[in-house]
């Protein structure tokens, strides 16, 4: 089990579904940066349970509290423990969780690798453990803003068989949170929520892709050869429960162009080297170039469906489970903040790692 | 700069396009296991230049060299250092190199974090870096497979528009060699070679997709929530060059699916438990289940083209690049053991992390 | 600011002295082995303060409260998260500490590296930091304890100029907390007692040693050439507050012998190969021989003494420090519990690493 | 078996006394340093055997060879490999030290940890495995004393029972290097070299202390709690064959004042903040303070003599042994160097980490 995050912005998280609390400790965050509960807690109520009727009705205000590293407002450089109690586990009968493997869910293998689990609510496979890195990540974004001005704004580009078309460089961070599905564009938004409405109705659950656009990102920052910016985000982002894919830039659709029609032709933009088009996705040789970066993740559905399912029991007996239990019959719009958190985490640590040794020695 | 790879079986990596040497030092490999310098040759000559009209001239025989942690034919657990001198480096003029920002390679950000760099046919940013890799990886999948008889086998998917369809678990490692573009489907490989010489002689180049299966790969590996199997793997490929995409199991296709036909039914399969299908790809909760780890990896086409293309030079001036240098015009063939090797590198190191701890304290 | 250690058996810790909580993430332990509050408290309370008339007065419960990662009385492989309230953070007025720098302390280098600090009872380099790691070592001591009974005691082998010869062999965890002092040479112990209480009516502090025996340690563990078993104990010891030394065996007092003298001779001990003398105190090449680990660890007199002294401020103005707060005036007893603490974390780690690799590719 | 050190200035270190090669890649280094190949054969000369009558008979010149990560005279940011090929690997008969285990060496734990061992010299627990730091330490100290004017000299101050007094600050690295025992005082120096002639007369062996003095340091650097420079140097150390102590500032001698003896006064040195004395020896809280480093390492007699030895082999048979080989009668001279690299290579680690996060967000 390795739950640490990071080489210089390092997060250690903890936590299970149905524990006393979950959390994180942030080491590494620069002394000096202004920090309050506040701005975490607004990450932390994006991917809040209950938020709307789309999601799981599972209730929780996941307050969060500060333990550490924070004096009179600022980063002291210390570790910053930030822990949020768990409130709403009830102790309702757990019977099929406890004895039947889940399709799809972690049961089997964590008993497979840990020999037994804890079965209530999914123990430590729970999406309550994002908990912990969306804190952290709040703090991430705000060290990105303060000293690069980076924006990170993520969100649902498809939800089953819609998907949205906008331009992810014109999207707001308003435009998004004013929808329930977290899609800006209104008319596929209204799409989605229907579908997932639909989803729900048949005991059913839908997946969905997720557009990431990063502008103003750290110049130069990326650890060739194996800490690139896209293999760090890759990394960052499947590490998420339920996802399936990555891509940046042009992704697997530019795999289908030729070279000739692929290549970003670099151009002078005003004084500065950029790109005229991006099909990089703002990384060149693992490296940010300054362009936004681009990228999508791909989001299972919902493993868990209220529908009967066949599976086994731990002696491999095979038995029909009937999940209880709260669910989000997608996850997608709750997942939005999530990706923006891990993407927050990569490039403030790749930051610092650049910072490091930079300017050192000019070559003239 | 991080060229080193793994926490366990640790590889550093080293060398540039046109200097000495290229290679690696292989860390915490088991001892007393068995390796010859030909079983690494044998994944090297996959990798290498010239094997074929397909792939670049540049002529190499990159015969490694095993300095240290092998003896009497076997690991002593001390590191394994391998090393590749490099013959054909040709003092040509790299003239446009040197000034020009060549689009969609890592000339340009080279210079934005290192201040200048070594232009000679890429430096760093080469592709032959990766010989390194290859080697170490050999010794990985030596390991995988006198250890839990696992099996990596990938192959060529797709070139351009031309995709094949077969099985990936029908597919063996002979089939991939007999074709010169490295797919085992034969119709689908004609296609492909015919795509590929098409794109040469129109100065231009092509990008694609490996697919890649691994059989029996070690159960209850992984290390969650951070270091699941399919972050580790995202991570290992998109640290190659020209990668913009990976997918696992059902991957971007399956974000269309319903939860009901998405979930992997358990079944008794002679008494060990497994899945009726394998969306899952092998991993679920971020642990290897036993079923069979497929995946996929997108390859952009070529940064290099022979066709004039328009860019800037160091100062921001406009300019035309005309490339000479020796390049392939799709790199899908030779990466394909590329794939390979990273998921055998990542593989062997969550299977050493695995049996830290795994039997210690078993639960009745 | 770094607040983690540990590679496979890894720990977080966090925390001020004045804030509102202390603890730490154990992320690593195997998963099975049984743990409870009150073994962890029972370590805790070893390293209180307010235990008796020698320690500080502050008044600590420093009641552990597990957050995560045990249920059902057995770690389950995820991170085990810990916290102690702090209690007695009495608000008085920090007037010097707040604009003056305590000699010898972290004052000065803190505002050096951070740019400011959190200047209540010294924050982060309060020795109430070291509560994690104690939290985190007593699982470490029970896991080599269940895995290879291994059994780790130290004591108060020096204050000031007073010492004990006692056989380190000899001594038993009773033995030494029968002891105010932690001495259990009970002649020494009263005149260790009488200095203690000599120095505090001199508004003055003493130093000392700690001398280490680990019995049973794991076999065959250490990884050179950098893991050296003395190097990992050296480090982790070092990290503890006011530590200015480290030997292992024989020491610098082995410096003066001549090689036949010192080197120890290998005999069979009933079947096993081990040494008939122990001047290498346990270790040899960097790994565990199986003989019992002798080492020692030197710390220097509390640097918070009661008389005035000289000192400046922040602008660098000279000024004279009159230190309130509460302290230890010999930091010695309380300290035994955290060279226990390091040690049991250093081999829990080092001996998960051996496991990692062992046995896998027997040589006949 | 872990042969990396370091976090952002990396080290990983190969090779075996009689294998083809030993050397190292350094990863990490900032871009634009200038680095020769002369300046890196000048440290490597200082500890390279032959070069006195005082040193092993083994005659190797040691030839550095960069094989990367260089270009034009500067790094490149890329990984820097610099090998150097064993010569003298004389193919006598091993015959004792294939089956006998020799006192005091790592033949046994060799064998017990990973099952067999390449006996040939000592294989890779050789001291030949330090040339491989000594490279990278070369370019350590480069970066040091170009960002910082850091002047890092260490000497031998004890060999046996007899010692040298002289002020460390004193000393140059012309001073040491002016004696064949690298010990400044030319008086101490003479008596030290008789011991040594009268050691190997008796077929026998001596161990000693060496001093280590590091004039400006980077300041602020260190990252408390467990990084803290002491820490870091004391693990560095202890990672050098045959050493079994370390003691930074006042050491164990310091513990037998009190803290008001002990404790370094603040004073206004000409507009900056120092202290009065230097107990502490330049380190306060795990953080550099800006005055000089003191440390001692101390170095046990070298475990090879000539003289027959009882031990026991593989089996457990006792027999006797009659090391042949060649060797030092003391490792003193020939480990100057190597403190001093040590030094370097965890200074340097430091000193980029503190540049990651220093000065991004000031406190006013």
């Amino acid at each position: 089990m390795s739950s640490q995050f990071g080489s210089l912005f390092k997060i250690a998280t903890f936590g299970e579904s149905h524990g006393p609390a979950v959390g994180v400790i942030l080491d590494g965050c620069p002394s000096g940066l202004a920090i309050t509960e506040a701005e975490i807690q607004a990450d932390l109520d994006r991917r809040r349970p209950g938020q709307n009727r789309l999601t799981t009705p599972r209730k929780e205000a996941d307050t969060v509290r500060i333990l550490s590293g924070v004096f009179e407002g600022r980063a002291t450089g210390t570790p910053i423990a930030m822990v949020v109690e768990n409130t709403d586990q009830r102790s309702h009968d757990y019977g099929d969780m406890q004895t039947l493997y889940r399709p799809s869910h972690a049961d089997f293998t964590y008993d497979l690798k840990y020999g037994f689990r804890d079965y209530r609510g999914g123990g430590r496979s729970s999406a309550r453990e994002t908990i912990g890195r969306v804190a952290a990540g709040a703090v991430a974004r705000k060290l990105l803003r303060e000293a690069c001005g980076t924006e990170i704004v993520a969100y649902v580009s498809q939800v089953g068989e819609i998907e949205t078309g906008i331009d992810p460089l014109s999207v707001s961070l308003d435009a998004v949170e004013a929808s329930l599905v977290r899609c800006p564009d209104p008319e596929a938004s209204n799409r989605m929520e229907a579908a997932i409405d639909a989803a729900r109705k048949d005991q059913d659950s839908l997946g969905g892709v997720i557009q990431l656009a990063i502008k103003r990102p750290p110049p130069a920052v990326g650890e060739p050869v194996f800490h690139r910016v896209e293999a760090e985000l890759a990394r960052a982002f499947l590490s998420l429960p339920a996802t399936k894919g990555f891509e940046i830039g042009s992704g697997f659709a530019g795999t289908r162009l030729r070279g000739s029609a692929h290549n970003d032709v670099f151009v002078n933009k005003n004084g500065t080297i950029g790109t005229e088009t991006n099909l990089s996705g703002g990384v060149q040789g693992g490296i940010t170039n300054g362009e936004p970066i681009l990228c999508r993740v791909a989001f299972k559905p919902t493993a868990t469906v209220s529908q009967p399912q066949r599976t086994v029991d731990k002696a491999g007996h095979e038995a029909v489970l009937n999940a209880k239990g709260r669910h989000d019959p997608c996850v997608l719009p709750r997942a939005v903040v999530l990706v923006e958190t891990m993407a927050a985490l990569v490039l403030a640590d790749l930051f610092l790692e650049q910072r490091a040794r930079a300017g050192l020695f000019p070559v003239k």
